[in-house]
This record gives structure tokens, C-alpha cells and sequence, in this order.
């Protein structure tokens, strides 16, 4: 991309990780903070840097062609505030927050926003006495027996008793799959939210035979 | 896993290939659909295959120690009242439903249950004349610039703006990955949730390297 000016709204990990791999495609980056002059920790981490200034929120978003919101999640509805949403009017503002909150029931991370039940949870209540897993429900039913992936890739379950996700990962490895306990059996929130990017990714694809998992570099 | 008894509640294609995988492996398995006497269709399949009988909810549920849920995520708690709860107690029960749902919305799947909101949304609702994209928030900050994965992998983004997906994925380009447009804004839920699954996972791994995808056999 041409080089461009762009604000990066939060001055944190990410908003770091984020400034510098524009500043080193020779983007002009100000990164924006709430209080830039008492910020002497960030002044020596920018001062490292070509092509990183530091401002206010507001500078950074008015100056910037492109946008990066990067603060807590559940602080960026009042950063934007403070940045003037005047200044973000038909810019391209990339939203890289996560409405992160702990989780009452559990202590866990959990979102702050819209996500409050599952079908595996409801499943669960409609059967208080089974000791329910969420599994099988992220990819297509070709795929569920003998997928043939070599080397084996992760099948999620989540259930609230441990004795029964051990013989659903006895399964799932008699049928061909690595079981992934992700938790309790409210995590079925993410594993049927998983269906609809799986969904999504279908489409694009125009083919269903993939299956979610994590990779790493 | 030694061979048991296995019921599976619903008899359409999710149903009848777990069936067919607990058959092969020597399992004794009833699939239970409502009126089995009038489903012709269903008992030649199942004629086909050793292990396999077929019966009402009630009789799939009641023999089995593992019960396998494969009907219409949005049919699935009336199937286990007609199944009878009491026909679950302490057993193993393996939930591959997803309630799906229209989005009433966007007329494409959605979710029934508990997936109302995303922060994606909220901060496009706060600014109204902004080219939101989510993107970045999956991954940690280590992985976001130049992340080294060989060949590329994707990061997905969301948003309501096609050209403003398009500057995304150059920039995505330029920082090592393959963009992957899964939909509009609304789909930050699936984003969102899915940092969830990677917070599992990292648990589980003891490392935060890792970046969500999709895989084929």
C-alpha cells in the first residue's frame, strides 16, 4: 500500500505491535494516548522509531487517513469519544479491540457484549441430571468419522464434567481426531459462533471441507 | 474406546454419519427419530449397515450409555423432552447441534440463542461515518506484523465497507498475511468469541503463538 498517515488510537502492546509494522512500511503513525506529555516510558519506546509521533487521541485520529482502534476493549467506546468522532467521518478505522470482561461465572475471560447463552448451555438445563459435551458441531458431517487429516487436528469439546469429556476424546481419537478441551460447557458460546465463520469461509471457498484449528509460524 | 451402546437423536445426515462411525467400530447404536415405522427411507439406509436399528427418541435414548444430539439445533430441546429427560441421567451426552437460525437482519445464518452484539458493532454505532473493519484481534500482538507463517495464513476480517475491506487486505498483504472477508460487521461476534477459544487454547498449549485458521484433509 502507498505510504499514508495513520493513527493508532492506544498505546499498549498492541497498539505498539501495530504502529511499528506501519512505521516500518513507511507510514506516518501517531500513536494516541490520553495524556501523551506524562507518558515518559512511550516517549522513549517511540523515540526508538522512524515515523512515530505521539498525541492526543484526537491528533492522532484528525491527522490520519487510516484509523487503528487498539485499546481495552471495553475502553474504546470512550476513547473515540475523547478522539471526536468528527474526526473519523468516511475514514477507514481498523478495530482491533476485544470487548474483553471477566466472565461472573466463572472468573474467566468472558465478553462484555451480546454473547450470554449457547445452545449447548440450554441443552444442559433441558438435561440437569446428563453430563452434556459440546462436540462434533464445527464441521461438516463428512468430516465427523475418519476425517484423514494427517498429522490428526484439534476436535473443541466443552462440558462441564471432566469424566465425560474423556470418553468423548476416546472417542474422537477412535475416530480420528485430536480432542481440545476448551472448558466448561459455556464455551459452547464459541463453538457455535465458531459455525457461522466456518460458514463464512465456506462461501469464500466455495468447498466445506475444512475444519477450524490453530496453527502457529 | 470397548464398544457400548450408543443413541443417536435425529436422523439426518449429521445423525446418520456419527451413527455409521459408532456402527464400524463395533458399537451397538439405535438412531431415534420420531416416527420411525414411516420413514422408509431412513430403515434402508440403516438396512444397509451392521449395528445400526432404528426406534423412537424415547427407545435411542433410553438404552444407551452415550447419547449422541444430532437433530435441528433449533428442534434439539424439544427432542430430548420427547426423548425423556429421565432417559439421560448420568449419562454421556454429546451435543453436535447448532442452533441456527436466520439473522433477521442479513437473512443469512445466524444464531438463535444468546449472540446479540459485538464490540465491532458498537464502535460502528458510535461512529456512524466511519469505514469500521475488525481485524487484527484474533492473533497476539507478536503475530500481527510480519508473523512468519510459510506459506501465508488468514486473518479474518469484518466490516460493512467493500472498499474499505480492500485497503485492510493490502495492508494485511503488507504485513505477511492473506486476508480473509468474512462478512460484515455483524460477524464481529464470530471474531470476538473466537478470541475466547484462542485463550483456551493458549491455556492448554502454555504458548500464545498461535493463530486460528482453517484446515482440509
Amino acid at each position: 500500500m502507498e505510504p499514508t498517515r495513520v493513527g493508532v488510537i492506544g498505546s499498549g502492546a498492541v497498539g505498539r505491535a501495530l504502529a511499528a509494522g506501519f512505521a516500518a512500511r513507511g507510514h506516518e503513525v501517531t500513536i494516541g494516548t490520553r495524556e501523551p506529555e506524562e507518558n515518559d516510558e512511550l516517549q522513549a519506546w517511540a523515540a526508538q522509531l522512524e515515523n512515530v509521533a505521539i498525541g492526543h487521541f484526537a491528533a492522532a485520529a484528525e491527522a490520519a487517513e487510516i484509523v487503528v482502534l487498539a485499546t481495552r476493549g471495553t475502553a474504546v467506546e470512550r476513547a473515540v469519544q475523547l478522539a471526536g468522532p468528527q474526526h473519523f467521518t468516511g475514514k477507514v478505522v481498523i478495530d482491533a479491540t476485544n470487548p474483553l470482561a471477566p466472565d461472573p461465572a466463572t472468573g474467566g475471560p468472558g465478553l462484555a457484549v451480546g454473547h450470554t447463552d449457547s445452545g449447548g448451555e440450554a441443552v444442559q438445563r433441558a438435561l440437569p441430571d446428563a453430563r452434556v459435551v459440546k462436540c462434533f458441531n464445527t464441521v461438516n458431517n463428512a468430516l465427523m468419522v475418519d476425517p484423514g487429516f494427517d498429522p490428526r487436528r484439534p476436535m473443541f469439546i466443552a462440558g462441564d464434567d471432566a469424566g465425560a469429556k474423556r470418553t468423548v476424546a476416546g472417542i474422537l481419537d477412535d475416530f480420528g481426531w485430536d480432542a481440545l478441551d476448551v472448558g466448561d460447557i459455556r464455551q459452547s458460546r464459541q463453538l457455535e459462533s465458531l459455525v457461522l465463520l466456518w460458514v463464512a469461509v465456506g462461501r469464500a471457498r466455495g468447498a466445506w471441507d475444512h475444519a477450524p484449528a490453530f496453527v502457529t509460524p
